[in-house]
C-alpha cells in the first residue's frame, strides 16, 4: 500500500537518534541542513502520487495492491532491463542525484531471499520465512529503506574475532529467548537518518570464530540504542548561502555513522544470525544486486555531464574544436559503457532456480562497475576542460543581481546570441558539482558499492577462463583443437 | 547453395592478378606466404560440412537452400545477437583471427539493400533490385567477398575533384550503355587477393563536383584490369622458419592495394553511379554493420589475451600478485566491453522499415569500437607485464630440440609442476602477437573500421543530446522541470 | 625597501572597489570570509621579518637594500633553481598553497623588462626605461602585486575587434596629453583583491586592427574606476563552520573579476600601448616565467598529496599493499617530474643577450606544465584509494567532541596503536581539498598558467624538429648521415 | 688503449659457443643474421676512429692515454650530464637503438668499485683491489662488454636455496684454491653473444642460506663451459627480405639465454663470493647506475618517434589537426621527461665519499624510468594514430621497384608536393618498429632494466617522506609549525 509524501515526513518525527555536527536532531524534516535529504527522499512519495511518473514508479501486486516498483521482485532479462530504466529515470528525476530509498532496500531483500533459502537448506533454518514476511511487511507500508554493510573495521589487517577492540564489526552480544542484542557501528550508510527501517548485513566473508560476527537482520530506525552521526553536508550548507545551487537544496543524500550501542532485535527480524559460511554468500549477492542498481544511477550521472558538457561548449562558443568534441565524448562514453554493461547484465541474467529471481551477470556488472569507479574523474577533467577557468572564479549569484550586476553580466557573455545567465547558471552548476559535491561525489564514485580493487578482485576470483585458456592454449599450438 | 572448401581453392585459380614482394603471383592456392590466407579463409568452408560447426555457420533459406549464416539478413535484436556469437566463435575457431570474406561481405550487402532503396525512391533508379539480383546471385554461389572502401585520398585536405591527380578516388571514367569503366585504387581491401567477388562503397560524403566519384559496385576478382598488390606477410614468413608460429603458419589474413586500372562494370553490378548524395548515407550505414561485426571479433581477440595472460601468470607463478591480477582484469575488461555493447547494440537496434533489416545502435557500435580502438594497446602492456622479458629474448623453437635442447629446458622452467615447453610455447605466442602481428595488431586495432578520430566524431555528431541538455538545464536550475 | 605585515595590512585600507556576493566589501582586513587571503597573503611579509625565514626570501640590493628575493632578477640557471626552491618551499610554508603576491608581480616585470626592451628597438619608444623606474618603485615599496591577463574573451571565436561588444578584451578608450583611458575586464586575476599593484597584459597576439588592445599598463588597486569581484570561497566559508579546516581558514587566494570601468592610467605605467606586433611576445614571455613558477609550486601541492597518502595508508593500516603502494608512488610521481622539468628548466635556461635575464627552457617548462595539468586527477584518484569512503562519510569535526564523541571516536580507529583523532584529522584535510576546493583546485590545476590545448598548441608550434627528423630520415634510409 | 673495429672484429672469432636457432654459430662475424648486432656494436669502435666523433667518444686518461669515454667515472653533475649526452648521441647515431657494449659494463664497474669498498670494509675482504685491476684491464683493452644480472629464477616464490633445482640462481658450486666454478644461468644478457667480457651480478637481496648465490665475478666470452643461446632475431630476418629495413640490418642488439655449465673463475675476477649481505647493495647500486644509462638512450627513442611523428603528419598532410598534434606532443613528452630527470638526476647526484663517483639520483632516475616503462605504448599509439593503416598494409620495397612500381607509387602519394618514395619509407621505418622491432621494443621499454612493479617497489621503499609527512600534518592542523 502506497503511503503519501506527508506520511512519510510524518513517519519521520519518530523519536530517532540523529546527530548533526554534535548535535541531536530534533525533528529532521524541519532541519536547516538534513531537510534536503528529506526532501529528497520524499520525491519517491510524490512520484508515486503523480499522474505524470505513476505508471513508472508503482507497480500492482497481487496480495497487496498498489507498490513501489522498486520493490518488484526481477523474474526475467526484461524486468532486469525495466530496474535499468526505473534507476536511471528517476536518478535524472533527481537532477542526476540517485534516490536509494526504495532501491537499496530491495537490492538487500532480493539477495536474503536467495541466500536464506540456501542457508535453510544446509542449516535446518527457517530463515527465508521470516524474509518473506518481512517482504510482506515492507509491501504493506512502503517504507523507506536503508541497509548498513560496511563494517568501520578498526585495524585492516585482522580480522572480526582478531581486534583489540571486539566490537570493530557488528555481533551478536546476547542470545535471548525473544531476539538478539547487537553492538558495534557500520560506516557510511546511505539516508539512513531519513529512513523508516535499516537492514543490515555482514561485509566480508567470516570464519567459525567470527561466528557472532555472522549476523543479518533489520530494525526500525527508531530503535533503542540506534544512534545515526549523519556527516557535514557541504552541498546543504553551501546552498543556504548561495541561491544557484539547486541541487544541494533539493538534492542530496545524507550518510551515517551507524551506531548499534546494544539493540534488541526480535527473532522475526533476524535473518542470519551464526551461520558463518554463509556470511561470504550474502556479502556478495547483495552487492551483485547493487552494483547493477550503481551503474544504473550512476549512467544517470552521465547523462548529466554529458549535456552539461555539450551546453558549456555551445554557450561558450567552441563547440567546433577537436579536443572539445573528445571531452563531450568522453561523457557519452562513460554513460553510454555503464547503459551497455547494465543492459548486457540484464540480457545474461541467471534465474535463481529456488526462489526465480533474475541475478544480474555478475561479469557485466562489475565491468561496469569498474568502468564508473575508474572513468569518473576523466570525466570531471572532460567537463572543466570544456568549462574553463570560470568553473572556479565566476562571480557568486548575488553579484549578477547586487550593484555591480550589469556590469558582470557585460562582461561573462559567451557566445554571441547566448543567454549569459543560463551560462551562468550552468558554470555554477559544474562549481556545485567540484565543490559542494566534491567530497561526496570523487569519493562515491571511487569507493560506493565496493572498491576499484573490490572489482578487481571479484572480477579475478570468478571469472571463468574455461574457454579463454582453452583458445590460447589452441593458438599457442599446445592443443589441436579448440 | 553452400561451396566445399576445394571448390573454393580452385575458384582462386581464375587468372586474378595478384603482387607479392613486387612478383606476380601465379597461383595463391600453392604461394609459400599467401597460402597461409587461403588457409585461413578456407576453413569457413571446411566449417560449413563439418558436423560439429555445421549448425553454427549454416542457415537454411527458403529459396536457396543451405547458406552460409553470415549472409542471413538480421531482422531483430535475436538475429544481431546471433550474428555476435557467430563472428566471435568462429574468430575463436580461428585462433583469434576474424574470417572475414563472408562478414564483410554481408555487412556491405545489407548496407546497400537499405540505401539503395532510399536512392530509388528519391532518384527513380532501380538500384535495389540490382542489389537484391546480386544477393540471389551470391546466396547461390557462396563466394568469398572482399569490400573495397577506403580510397588512398591522395591530398588529405583537398575533395576528390580537387586533387591534383583526378584518379585519387576511385570514379566512372567512362559511362557506357553496357556499364561504366570505373579507374582509382582502393587501400588495405582486407582479403581481396583470395576472394571471390569485390564490394566497392564509397568512402566518404561528396559534394555535386564529386558525382563521378560517388560510385558503388562489384566486381569479380578476376576482372580485366584489376590488380591487387598484396601486402607483405611478416607473420606468414616468420612462420616459415619458426614452426611455433602456429598462427602465421595458418590464420593470417592479408590486404591489398587494389586498383582499378580501367575495369569494366556492367549496369547489373552497378549499385550507385553519380547520386553524390548518397554517397554519405552508404558511407555511413556500412560502418554501422561493419563496425559491430568489428566489435564482435575484436571480444575474439580479447578471449584470446584473456587465457593468454592468466595461463602465463599461472606459468609464471604470479597468480596472486596483486598488480597481474590487474593485468589480467584488463584483459577481461577489454573483452567484456566489447561484448555488452554489441548486446546494447542488438538489443537497442533500429528495424529499418522499408527493408525490415535490423541495424544495430549507431551510439553503442561506436562506444565499442572506441573502446576497442584505444584500449588495445593497455591490454597488450598488461600481457607484456605478465609475460616478462622473456616475450622478447627467449631462445627459439629450435633450441629446445636442438643440441642444448635439454640445457634450455632445463633453464626455461616456471612454478614448480608446469610444463616448461607448454610455457615456452605460450611465450612464444605472445612474441608472434607482438612481432609477426605487431604491425598488423597494433595499426588493425587503431584504426581498422574507423580510426579513433572517425568514431569520436561519428558519437559527438549523431549523439541525441535533447535529454542530457534537459537534465543539465533542470540540474543548473534553469528549469523548472526535466 | 621591506615593509612589515602590520605595514601591509594597512595598505589595503585605502578605499579600493571590492565586492562579494553582491556586496561592497567596506574593509578586507577585517572581512569574515576574504580576511583569510589577507592572512595568507601577510604571511610573505611575516617571512620576511621572522629569523628562520629571512634567509630565505630576503635578498640584498645594492641600490634598494633589503629586498623581497622573489624580486630578484634571475640571470643564471643557480639563481631559477633558488628561484625554484623560494616558490617551492613558501607553497609549503602555505601549506601547500601557493603565495602569489611577490612572484606573479616579478614574473610579469621579467617578461615586460625583456619585450620591452625589443619594442624600444623596434618601435622608437622608450618602454624600458618606464619599466625601469617601476621596478625600482616595487623595489622600493615592497608592495603585494597582482597580474591580469585572461581578457573575458565573449565570444571565442571572433577577434578582439570583432566582437559585437568592443569591451570583450581591455582596450584604450582614449589617450590623452598624461596618459590612456582604459575599458575592459579580465578574468581570474588571482590576489588582485589583496594586493596593492595590479599589472596588466595582453592576452593573446594581435593583429593591426586590434590596435587598442595591445595595452600593457599598471595601476594602484585603489585606481578610481576600478572594481574587483571576488570569486565565491567556498573554503574559507566552510572553515567559519568546521574549526579543523585550517587551509580554508589560513591559506586562501582569492580571484576576481577585474573590472575597468574607464580607469586613468599616466604614461609612466604604461608599458604597451599599440605596438600590436608586441602583444605575441610579452603574451608568450610572461606564460615562460609564470608557468616556470607553477611547477614549481605544484610540486609543492605534490608534496602534500604524498605526505597525504604516505600517512593515510600507514593509519589506515593498508601500507603494504600492492594497489596502496601504486597509489603513492602517483603523488611522488607528479611532485618529482615538476621538479625534475623545473630542474631541467634552469639548466637549460637561455640567457637574454640585452637584458642578462636567464630565460626558463620553455620545453621542459611546458613538458612539466602539461604533467602538472594533466595528471592532477590521477593524484586525486590514488589519495581517494588510498583515504577510503570516509573521505566524504566521516562524521564532523564536532561529532568528535560532542555528546557521541567517545562513540564516534571509539568506532573511527584505523590501525591498532594509531591515534584516531590524528587520523580523523587527515581524513578531514583529505575532504577539505575534495570539497572546499574542490572546483579551485581542479579548475586551476587544468586551466591556471594556461589550459592543457594552451601547453600543446605552445608545444608543438615552438619545437625545434630539426635534430628529431634527421634522426628519423636516418633510420628510414632516407638519409646515409645523421 | 683503444681497439679498432677491425681487431674487435678479430676478437669475436674467439672460440666462444654461441648458438642461433638450435645450431652452433661458427663465426659471428660472417653469420647471416647475427652479424647485424656484430656491424651494430662495431659502431663503437668506428666512431672512436673517426674524426667528427672522436671528441665525443674518446676521453684521456692519465696512466692509460686515450680510452672510451664510455669508462670514464663521473665525479660531478657536469660528468653525468656529459655521460647522458654521450649515451643520447650515440643512440641518435644508432639510429635510435642504443648501443650497450660500453655502457653497461661501465655501470656495472662504478657499481663494483662503490660496493667492493663497503665489502672489504665490513668482512675484510680485498675485493675493491681486484674490482681496480680489473678497471685497468678493461681501460687497457677497450674490451666490449656484456652484463648478466637476471637470473632464470625457476618458481618466482621460493628464494634461490628453495628451488626444487637449486641452479636456477647462479651459484658458486665449487670453490678451489685458484677460484671458483659457477653453475647456473642468466636470462637476456643483452649483447653477451657479441661481447668480449661478461660481468655477472647477483639478481636480488639474499639471505644467509643463499650465501653461495652471493656472486659476483667477471668472464671472457670464450671461457669454457660458457654457453649462449641467442633470441631469435626478426629484424634481421626481416631484413634479409626487405632491403627498407635498415634498422633491422645495421642496428639490432641481440640477447643471449647466458648458462654457466661449471664455468671456471680465477679468484682475482672474483668480485662477490659468499658475502650475501652485500647482495642487496649491489642488486640496487647497478640498476641506479643502468636505468640512469637507460633514460639517457630511452630519450634517443622518444627522439626518433618525435621526428617520425612529425615528418608523418607533415607528409600525410594532416599537420594542423588538432588531434594530430596531441599525437606529436605525446612522443616530445615522453622524450623531454626523460631528459628533465636524467639532467635532475645529475644536478641532484650524490658523491660517494670513499670512492668519489657521483650516483645518479635514484628517485629522479626511478620516476624517469617509470615514466619510460609506463609510456612506451601511449607513443605507439600516437604514432600509429598519425602513420594510419598503411603502417600494417603497404605494399612492400619491392612493388614500388617492380614490374607495378609505377602504379603503386602514382597511389601512394601524400601531401601534394611532398615525395610519395620518402613517404612511403618512413612508414616502413613505422612498419619495421613495430613488428620487427615489435616484441623487443614493446617487452624491452617495459621490463628492461626493471620493471614497471620494480621501479614502483623502488621508489615507494627508499623514498623520504620525512618533510612530505611533515607537511600533511601541519596542514591537517594536527601540528602547528612545518
Amino acid at each position: 500500500m502506497l503511503r503519501t509524501d506527508s506520511e512519510y515526513m510524518s513517519s519521520l518525527r519518530d523519536g530517532r537518534s540523529v546527530y548533526y555536527r554534535g548535535k541531536k536532531v530534533e525533528d529532521i524534516t524541519s532541519h536547516q541542513v538534513l531537510s534536503a535529504a528529506v526532501r529528497h527522499a520524499s520525491l519517491v512519495y510524490r512520484w508515486q502520487a503523480s499522474p505524470e511518473t505513476r505508471a513508472l514508479t508503482v507497480a500492482q501486486d497481487r496480495e497487496h495492491g498498489e507498490v513501489s516498483r522498486f520493490f518488484t521482485v526481477p523474474r526475467s532479462s526484461q524486468d532486469l532491463m525495466e530496474r535499468f530504466e526505473l534507476v536511471y529515470r528517476t536518478t535524472r528525476m533527481g537532477r542526476g542525484t540517485f534516490n536509494i530509498i526504495k532501491a537499496i532496500g530491495s537490492d538487500a531483500l532480493f539477495a536474503l531471499m536467495i541466500v536464506s533459502k540456501a542457508v535453510d537448506r544446509e542449516a535446518g533454518t527457517d530463515y527465508s520465512s521470516r524474509v518473506q514476511r518481512y517482504y510482506s511487511h515492507v509491501l504493506d507500508t512502503d517504507p523507506a529503506i536503508a541497509v548498513a554493510q560496511t563494517d568501520v573495521k578498526g585495524d585492516r589487517l585482522l580480522r572480526p574475532h582478531e581486534q583489540e577492540d571486539p566490537d570493530m564489526y557488528v555481533r551478536i552480544v546476547e542470545r535471548r529467548s525473544d531476539g538478539i542484542v547487537v553492538r558495534g557501528a557500520k560506516s557510511h550508510t546511505t539516508q539512513a537518518p531519513v529512513s523508516n527501517e535499516i537492514i543490515v548485513l555482514p561485509t566480508r566473508a567470516m570464519s567459525q570464530e567470527d561466528s557472532d560476527y555472522a549476523v543479518a537482520f533489520a530494525v526500525p530506525a527508531n530503535a533503542p540504542g540506534l544512534k545515526m552521526v549523519a556527516k557535514p553536508e557541504p552541498a546543504a550548507e553551501a546552498a543556504l548561502t548561495d541561491p544557484w545551487f539547486v541541487l544541494g537544496r533539493e538534492n542530496i543524500e545524507t550518510e551515517s555513522l551507524t551506531v548499534f550501542d546494544d539493540v534488541f532485535v526480535p527473532w522475526d527480524r533476524v535473518f542470519l544470525a551464526g551461520e558463518w559460511r554463509a556470511a561470504s554468500a550474502l556479502s556478495l549477492m547483495f552487492p551483485t544486486f547493487h552494483r547493477f542498481t550503481a551503474i544504473s544511477y550512476r549512467a544517470g550521472i552521465g547523462d548529466l555531464f554529458t549535456g552539461l558538457a555539450k551546453l558549456l561548449a555551445e554557450y561558450n562558443g567552441v563547440d567546433d574544436r577537436s579536443h572539445i568534441r573528445r571531452d563531450v565524448v568522453e561523457a557519452i562514453r562513460y554513460k553510454e559503457l555503464l547503459r551497455a554493461t547494465a543492459i548486457a547484465a540484464a540480457v545474461n541474467c541467471r534465474v535463481d532456480r529456488e526462489t526465480g529471481i533474475a541475478i544480474p551477470d555478475t561479469v557485466f556488472t562489475n565491468v561496469g562497475k569498474l568502468v564508473a569507479n575508474t572513468g569518473y574523474l576523466d570525466m570531471v577533467k572532460a567537463l572543466v576542460d570544456v568549462a574553463g577557468g570560470l568553473a572556479s572564479t565566476m562571480p557568486s549569484s548575488q553579484d549578477f543581481s547586487g550593484e555591480l550586476g550589469e556590469l558582470v553580466a557585460k562582461y561573462l557573455k559567451g557566445r554571441k546570441g547566448s543567454d549569459p545567465m543560463e551560462r551562468a547558471r550552468l558554470i555554477a552548476l559544474t562549481r556545485e558539482i567540484l565543490s559542494s559535491f566534491g567530497a561526496l561525489y570523487t569519493a562515491a564514485m571511487i569507493h560506493a558499492e565496493g572498491s576499484i580493487e573490490a572489482s578487481v578482485l571479484e572480477l579475478f576470483r570468478s571469472y571463468d577462463y574455461t574457454d579463454s585458456k582453452r583458445l590460447a592454449r589452441f593458438a599457442a599450438g599446445i592443443d589441436r583443437e579448440i
